[in-house]
């Protein structure tokens, strides 16, 4: 069918949604919030509860080397690429419900959806779950969905799990998987055979939320350099007796740096560009400072955000000039340490605008904008996959035990999600 | 004798200031660095020493109800209000040899210098020994000194000592000392008995080391405001997923506060005032922070000091400025929490004038300029007592095991002094 054909009764099971949100909080609570371990009990518990829904709704069930789950109705024309949903369902410690499932139960509800209308869609419809998104457990991003496309680093293995102290290759090992398989680079996924890629996902912000819009369409994911373990070397003195003239001190000298990467913070969204500037640690030295003392060390993390890479490449530009100036008037030096980043993802525009007008004519309020958090989706962008992400409004953030969202914006989007599915000119 | 006709032979005893300073460093190793813990065995053990030196000097030794000890030279005319010389012995934990004995040693090698040379001064000369100059073993200011003249609150008894957990009226009963006499305002000092009192100290901040200058001569002791347990409450968020435009982000609203108080300090410092003020301690909370987030509080502390009451309170006017406009600007809310303080010492300039006399003719360089820290002397100042403060070019600051001081830089101070105390005119 047509967009213009399809029934506006048509709609995502609120029902089975329902169920999967209430079964996967039952195994889940750890109060304060709810605790899903990567390669856990509880993403274990959550993929077999996944696997139930599927098998009900007659899906085929495939798990790869990673322990990757994918859930497949068969479409009319099989040989053609399919429709790929889904998201992850581990959680931080300590976290939410939503982050991650909403994504997962949002694919199966569309399934389900399909099949009470009677809609058997052109395409075959894959649900993905994938293993390990949060890189509070494994430091590592997107462990699943790189393992899924044969591309995660061997080394990655070898990483402990920050509670168990356990490498990933042993819990993956006790979980009956392949790490070995996932260590020569077995691909389970080809991206020519991925027609899309959606992921439905609570905002985490409060854009949304803001301005009482339901749903977001993700216009890019964006990438990052981040220094998790940098310092301030100044010199300690007393706070009396050394005068402003004789001074190194870090802690003013990091103001500097804060307050010169605002202004040009400022100044990059006052040109309508997107970036987000952080500095989520800044501890003096504990066993050191003390009031009458001028600061000597200051610990501080930076992470820096934006969908593009020249606004990335002009922060991190400005971040070194800014350094030599303080430095130089200050007398302290800066060690920023190792450097990690990540690449923004471009998301579909083609598959946004089919939203949007399926939005439209469903009478869904809807905005566009970026991503400032990282998601499997960006897996499947960089992997020239057409990709795409609806965000669902939410409250109070996300990675926290007050996370929150009202299921009928989730219901709006998985509805979304039917209508894109069962849209045979998509 | 009056200043023309002094020998320039004259001279403090050298040898008596290497043996104390010495047997001092012989009781109070504690690696690194060495500590003498007020009320406590080191600093017992100091007075003990210092007692033996004087009494082989042919001193009077009377000690008061809180410990303090004071050693008197008789001169020919006892009935005039007599100088008063000294500093106290205690040291911070793991502290240097030199703050706080150099003051009492210069006066001890000051009065033997006289009796080397023969010379009886027209007033008596008094060395005290005071307890308890560092506030680090129990939080209060001054501890002997203020009981000297019978001005310690009686609460600061019950005060515990950060080591030992006991209470001070317990280590004075410890020491057969009078806590109840202190605690009822017994004075062992009148201000109207001293002529004149004088306190020798390593200078604790790097100005003279760097000007190459060895004596400095005080005009005043800064008073100061603090806030030891503040805190900066913002809004926890993802950080990428919070947009500048919401956020409230408590490191970037610290770091308005600290570059405006930098601002407002260059214009103070510019203006050829003196003020110092720190943030010596700055801390996200590490049970909650984390480089992904956006920073929901900070604790920090403030000390701003400065021997100018009027910019003491310009300083401080203008914090309530800044904390108001920042609430405002970023959605976030100080707490400053409690408030302490003291107040700025003016030193005699009379004092000073008739010691840079000296100095010139002994050919001793000196600069004058305030002190950040405090010291016993401000206690004299505050009682009206003529007050003056010598001190002595050192290197690596004061409060840690680098501590140093030259010693023929303490001998051109403690020259200085015996100089004065020979001054008939003075």
């Amino acid at each position: 069918m047509g967009a213009d054909d399809l029934n506006l009764k048509l709609k995502a099971d609120l029902d089975l949604s329902e169920r999967l949100f209430a079964g996967l909080m039952d195994f889940s609570r750890d109060p304060p919030g709810l605790t899903r371990a990567a390669y856990g009990e509880g993403e274990q518990h959550a993929h077999e509860l996944m696997r139930g829904a599927g098998l009900s709704l007659g899906l085929r069930c495939d798990i790869d080397a990673a322990g990757n789950m994918f859930l497949t109705l068969p479409g009319r024309d099989p040989s053609l690429p399919a429709w790929m949903v889904g998201s992850h369902v581990d959680t931080v410690p300590h976290g939410g419900n939503f982050d991650g499932a909403a994504g997962v139960i949002g694919g199966l509800a569309a399934v389900s959806g399909l099949r009470r209308a009677g809609i058997v869609p052109r395409r075959s419809v894959t649900v993905a779950v994938f293993r390990a998104e949060e890189s509070t457990w494994f430091p590592a991003s997107y462990i699943g969905s790189r393992a899924a496309f044969g591309l995660l680093p061997a080394e990655v293995l070898d990483l402990p799990r920050a509670d168990s102290g356990l490498r990933l290759r042993t819990h993956m090992t006790q979980l009956g998987l392949q790490p070995d398989a996932v260590a020569t680079g077995v691909a389970h996924l080809s991206p020519a055979r991925i027609h899309g890629f959606i992921e439905l996902h609570i905002e985490q912000g409060p854009v949304l939320d803001a301005q009482a819009i339901p749903v977001g369409l993700v216009t890019g994911i964006a990438g990052s350099f981040r220094y998790r373990q940098a310092v301030c070397h100044g010199t300690w003195g007393h706070s009396g007796a050394v005068a402003r003239a004789y001074r190194h001190d870090a802690v003013f000298a990091m103001a500097d740096l804060i307050t010169g990467l605002d202004a040009l913070w400022a100044e990059i969204d006052a040109e309508g560009q997107r970036a987000t500037i952080t500095v989520g640690e800044f501890s003096t030295d504990s066993r050191l400072h003390a009031f009458a003392k001028v600061p000597g060390e200051v610990r501080f993390c930076l992470d820096v955000r934006s969908e593009s890479v020249a606004i990335l490449a002009r922060i991190e530009h400005r971040l070194g000039e800014f350094v030599a100036a303080i430095e130089a008037k200050r007398g302290v030096r800066f060690k920023l340490g190792d450097r990690t980043g990540s690449t923004p993802a471009v998301l579909s525009s083609a598959l946004r605008d089919t939203l949007a007008a399926h939005a439209l004519r469903l009478g869904i309020p809807y905005q566009a904008f970026a991503s400032g958090a990282g998601h499997d989706t960006a897996v499947f962008a960089n992997q020239g996959v057409p990709s795409m992400m609806v965000f669902i409004r939410n409250q109070n953030g996300s990675h926290n035990p007050d996370e929150q969202m009202r299921m009928e914006d989730f219901h709006a989007a998985a509805t979304l999600l039917t209508h894109l599915l069962a849209d045979d000119d998509a």
